[in-house]
């Protein structure tokens, strides 16, 4: 591939991404298409006042791209959650890296490698893009030190950049736990692995438990039921007092008198021949609330029996996030169903090589065309053949690549995961080994000369990758332009839900319930996304500069694009906490310390050895710096810590505010709330109008409320 | 190396051991050698009975041996400890699993292996030893079903008896913990990274933070001084107050009056005088102590801080454990010290690889004396080319051997430990990969046509390592012969505690305080080595079974031998409650795998590939069923549960003894003991005849006694 082709790509890739921009901008005109464009707004404020019919409407305007970039990050703190910060930070972080890296790829390696051999130059766009890799430097060259000087300078600002972001995600985190108002899933655990016993319920053995063990903490408990026996018996009793419906079933025992003077003594009744009938079907599972944060974090962190299958206890997920389905699960089996997603999902990704394979073929002209005879004609037509080897094996990479995600979702909801923010954390991990595998291992060991069984000798394998990685550089090149730049804009573009609209609302009829279909921010499969294009930077960077142009236009881009659907689009019913940083921060040391392994590599191979051992310090270095971060920032991530829980408990006390949160725990974690929602969802919307309610991750509130008052 | 070479190296080796034993079973009848083969009794009871001089004292007898056979688990739990018990569980269980591997190997395997291949046997005497290995076995035979067979009943019979003895040694820990009398260290956590500030010593910002957040269960702490000053404070105070020593420095600040009411005025001022000019001199680290173990059991386990660094908190070892020396090494120092000191064992490992490769030439005489001509007509003798092939290798290979476990316990010193018994582990670990790599792995890769490059090969792996175990199998019997068999008599005889006696006694001219020598077990040693002879015992099993009956051997010896030295020789100052049967555990998971990986192997070359395959789900199983272990027993290893602990505080606060404790907490954690240490010794040794005291692991209570009384 020269540098036409490269432009030609180029040329078919930006008037792609305009025309959908474009077409984007239209298409969110349009009244109908509400639903898919604007779900999360829709889902907070009663009605969207949008122009009446005219011209503009059909007109494409750039005013979304202005409204997202003016977007603060305080804004998107509070629409989006930690999680979409975090998001934005990775992308804001990519793009201070990859600037840096550009103007020092581009001023000091770009022309070392194009004038790294003493080959009289031609025409640049005739030129091979191998003339702008590393691969053009002639063995031996002095000017290997400017690609060491440049690895310097390129891992010292990610590393510095790394620390300052780090550090700022974990303060924003604190005061993300410590501003927030009162979180159910602070003063509560799961527990699991309650013992069976023939003479009590799960229910009274979990209360007989924590009066032993805490009877000065211990608030409430609320086990789980079956769900197929409940849901039988609530329909049931709806039907019995039908008057009205039954704000909430689970609210444990001991509250049973508090509420029962409110209550009707029909309603009563009903409810205790429901619960009675249901003890049976109880799981050894609960829901055990606690009257301080501290007392929970206590729980939640110890050691319970000598036998660590029974009493185990975590801190619990937030409300909204608990995977009810997956509560089900026994406690002793999460291990083996731990390591059996994790061999499927290896499966899987060894399994998908065979049409990556393929793919990479379609870059061979030549092959190809000897296994299709009736090709050849075709392909000696300029124009098709710039077309088949820059731009069809991105897109049909990606079209197989779009089967990834939901399978490794799958995987982790058998893996067992009890909240929704954790299933997506899971299949994230799962979804990014499987895309840098199958994106840049398998290419670069396909695509060269290099067979896969090469890979298993370890000694060779930086010299393997250095010799590989120029090689594909027209594939990475090409995939950041179609793949990179394409999928932005077909995220934007929602075409699945823009198909299940159309299809709604022209053949079903359906023209009610705009709400349903809003999703939540897929970032299993965005984030893998931007883990890849920032690993393909770090590892082309200096060995193909001519890379990080393309890379800088798709985080720019990136950045507009999610701010947007962060801001448009998503409704944020759950959060990880942020956690979604650690990961990029680890895939990010990887990325560093593969690209320094090649570069060693490299230096070998031009014999440049004193430049190969300059950059063994450099990973150390490295390796050393992730170690400090792992020990001064990752266990923040991982627990809150006892001293901010213990002052947040206090202000409480000190308010007198913990009555009213002792009250809203007893009902917070309910699992069959269906009815009382809607019921809720009903009085909410007739008395509050204002706009970010149901975005905010405490969003049970109102409920609680609803079903309390 | 035939049978008649293997039976001389036999004969040398049952001679020597008999010869060795006989030694022992005279030089422990000397009255002179006292202190180096009755050290732990001589410590516990004031003197020892001995014969008068009499003919008998120069007569073997095999009475210490009955001792040793019929001392009960019980008495070696109560003279040495848990992890005394533990050790010699492990050695109980590899006599367990070797007898079934031996059983099933001499009359299954071996006759399979000898008649393997169609060749007309000779002589047996002079059959080469590796007749008997599975190298004999022609490929594609349908014998290889046979070891396929012995595989499965081997790997399932040692898979069902680690699960017993890991079921059984963890409620033995856990009735160990709760039968045992008070233990300081479950009431106090060590807390590091204390924030500096200028305003207030360290004393009293540990003081307050606990005051503040743990009001209700804080105890008392005790800081930790730089040593120098106060060793020299202590000697001060000291000459100043002659009359009667110091009892004790380090009691917090809180318990002064009342303690100075029993002081005349005199100690207390100087006491205050020492305290106030040391408090400068303190550490970020303190000893605190809570009013229960389930407090200190939080503590522990919680983050405090949302800074990592600062406050970090452990459960504090036994007093007797501690190493101060360590204590004053920063907290956020330690990550780095673990690294530097794993990366420098592993350099060590590696260097480490070139006098193993010497020995190993030794085993091929051919390129011996090619290499040295002048030892050419010694090696013609036939009775020299036995010794030099058959024994001489494996003399060499443990004198250095023995440079290795001073090395790993000075890493390990330098990894910054703040426990005897924690350092004594990790020596333990570092000693074991050392071990398994140096006389396993290199000899395999030195010694067989491999090239070392070819390990970097992960595919060829099994292959290559069942090609080159039953080439070195004559290597590893002989390694058993001598160095196990060997290394067990000198463990008895103590040649350097020998020495230093007989230097002690009759250069130096020294002849009190006996007691002085007494050292505590060396795990770090020994475990080491029980796990290399199973390690080798697992790994030789299928392939070259005649190395069985000599493990067993070795096996019982060591059954003898270590008990033996447990009930007279070494004390249990500290233990680390039975840490190294998880250790254990795992070595033979990992030999169990590698047997596995080999059979693959060695069916791949023998074209046994049903056998190969069938072997696959055993390897699987294997790996799932130390998973569950790791899942099951693990966390009770790790951490005391808290139920057990809130067990423990109930009863001592019914039974009323809490208010005892507390006085005994207040002085437990006592840096400068050595004066009030050897007061209360004298006391001791006056009041006290019975004969276990000092072998308990709370032997610091008569000091706290004669401390506080």
């Amino acid at each position: 591939m020269d540098i036409a082709a490269l432009l030609t790509s180029v040329g078919i890739n930006i008037s792609v991404t305009i025309i959908l921009f474009s077409l984007y901008s239209i298409l969110r005109k349009q009244p109908s298409n509400l639903s898919v464009y604007f779900g999360r707004r829709l889902a907070s404020m009663r009605e969207l006042q949008l122009d009446a019919f005219g011209l503009e409407r059909f007109v494409p305007s750039p005013s979304w791209i202005l409204k997202a970039w003016e977007t603060t990050e305080d804004e998107i703190l509070a629409l989006g959650g930690l999680d979409a910060v975090v998001l934005v930070r990775i992308v804001v972080f990519s793009i201070r890296i990859f600037c840096i890296a550009a103007v020092i790829c581009i001023l000091l390696v770009l022309p070392v490698n194009y004038y790294g051999n003493d080959v009289i130059h031609g025409h640049i766009p005739s030129e091979s893009l191998e003339v702008f890799t590393i691969a053009n430097v002639k063995e031996g060259s002095e000017w290997l030190w400017a690609h060491c000087f440049a690895l310097y300078i390129v891992s010292c600002s990610a590393c510095v950049l790394l620390y300052f972001e780090y550090k700022s995600i974990t303060r924003t985190r604190l005061a993300r736990i410590t501003g927030s108002p009162p979180n159910p899933s602070h003063f509560t655990v799961l527990v699991r692995g309650v013992p069976w016993s023939s003479e009590k319920s799960y229910s009274a053995s979990v209360k007989e438990y924590f009066m032993n063990y805490y009877a000065s903490s211990y608030l409430s408990h609320q086990i789980v039921h079956r769900s197929s026996t409940v849901q039988k018996l609530m329909n049931d009793a709806e039907k019995m007092c039908r008057p009205r419906l039954l704000p909430c079933l689970c609210e444990p025992p001991n509250s049973f008198k508090i509420l029962s003077n409110e209550a009707d003594n029909d309603r009563e009744n009903t409810r205790l021949d429901v619960l009675n009938s249901s003890t049976e079907k109880e799981y050894g599972v609960a829901f055990v609330s606690f009257k301080t944060r501290y007392a929970a974090l206590i729980a939640a962190e110890v050691l319970h029996s000598a036998n660590p299958m029974l009493w185990a206890m975590e801190s619990a997920p937030e409300p909204n996030d608990v995977l009810w389905s997956n509560l089900c699960i026994q406690y002793r089996q999460l291990w083996i169903r731990k390591i059996a997603t994790r061999v499927a999902a290896i499966a899987f990704m060894f399994v998908f090589t065979l049409p990556v394979t393929f793919v990479q073929g379609m870059t061979q002209l030549d092959k190809l065309s000897h296994a299709f005879p009736f090709l050849k004609g075709l392909f000696k037509q300029r124009f098709i053949n710039h077309v088949v080897t820059g731009y069809l094996p991105s897109v049909v990479l990606i079209l197989f690549m779009y089967t990834a995600p939901p399978t490794m979702m799958l995987l982790s909801t058998v893996e067992g995961s009890v909240s929704h923010s954790g299933r997506k954390k899971s299949a994230c991990i799962k979804v990014l080994y499987f895309t840098i595998w199958n994106i840049f291992f398998v290419n670069i060991f396909s695509g060269s000369v290099i067979a896969m069984n090469v890979f298993f000798s370890v000694k060779d394998i930086p010299k393997q990758l250095a010799l590989a990685v120029p090689i594909q550089a027209k594939f990475f090149t090409t995939y950041v332009l179609s793949s990179g730049w394409a999928s932005l804009s077909v995220e934007m573009i929602q075409p699945l839900g823009l198909f299940y609209n159309i299809m709604k609302k022209f053949i079903c009829r359906i023209k009610k319930d705009p709400t349903n279909g809003t999703l939540s921010f897929p970032y299993h499969t965005e984030v893998p996304k931007l883990l890849l294009f920032g690993f393909l930077g770090f590892t082309c960077s200096i060995m193909v500069p001519l890379i990080l142009p393309f890379l800088l236009i798709y985080f720019v881009l990136a950045y507009l694009v999610y701010k947007n659907q962060i801001i448009n689009v998503y409704i944020a019913n759950y959060e990880s906490g942020g956690h979604y940083w650690p990961i990029f921060h680890n895939t990010t040391i990887v990325s560093l310390v593969l690209t320094q392994v090649m570069a060693v590599g490299v230096f070998g191979i031009k014999h440049a050895s004193v430049a190969s051992g300059f950059t063994i310090p450099l990973i150390i270095g490295t390796l050393l710096f992730n170690e400090y971060c792992r020990q001064r920032f990752f266990p923040t991530f991982k627990n809150i810590s006892g001293q901010v829980l213990t002052e947040m408990d206090r202000q409480d006390e000190q308010s007198g505010k913990m009555a009213e949160i002792y009250q809203q725990l007893k009902s917070a974690y309910c699992q069959f709330r269906l009815l009382s929602q809607e019921m809720s969802k009903a009085e909410k919307t007739d008395h509050h109008g204002d706009q970010d309610r149901t975005l905010d991750p405490e969003s049970m509130k109102p409920e609680n409320e609803a079903a309390s008052g």
